[in-house]
């Protein structure tokens, strides 16, 4: 990789890190890690969530049970204050992460528009 | 999305798109596009490899008469000095969007680490 675009691409990653939105989440999540029962309960969410996930995407049937069981995860885990924090900061995290990837992939979204 | 990671963000946009990989790209699409018969040689190509891509990740079957027209396109794109060129370029394109993407998400990718 040419020297401009690794100092460049280190420049946005020290910005990343630094910015207000990631110490934030840093700090949503050391604060339920902190928390024993919340830690279980969110890695039993994230499970949850993961094992649907890979049976959507593998075209696998998912029953009437599971259904339930994720949904009184999600109630769970919105009841969870540390939890929702966290959820929201991820979210938030994710949004910046989408609106960078847009800026920074735009000459190659423009180069494939061009030849449509 | 803060001023700082905004900045940096376009910063690396600007060193992308001035960069020596996506200039030389940029040339070969152009390449390609101005003859005819190339253009519609890759246009051909891609739509076969998108049409298996789909089927693929849809769990449809691939037919052996398929893969064989599969196999035929790749050759004949192989043996077009322009495609093969764009197509070599493209591929440096994309490890170089890989490396600034291991960099800037490496904050994120050191946070999900430090949960498990
Ligand atoms: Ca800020
Ligand atoms: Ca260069």
């Amino acid at each position: 990789m040419a020297v401009n675009l690794y100092d460049s691409a280190y420049a946005l990653e020290a910005a990343i890190r630094e910015s207000d939105e990631f110490l934030y989440l840093k700090m949503m999540y050391d604060g339920v890690n902190a928390d024993p029962a919340s830690k279980n309960m969110f890695d039993h969410f994230r499970e949850i969530q993961m094992t649907l996930q890979q049976k959507q995407m593998t075209g696998q049937n998912i029953s009437e049970q599971e259904l339930q069981q994720a949904q009184a995860s999600v109630l769970q885990v919105q009841q969870n204050e540390k939890i929702f924090r966290l959820m929201e900061a991820e979210q938030r995290m994710n949004m910046i992460i989408h609106e960078i990837n847009q800026v920074v992939m735009k000459p190659l979204l423009e180069l494939y528009g061009e030849r449509q």
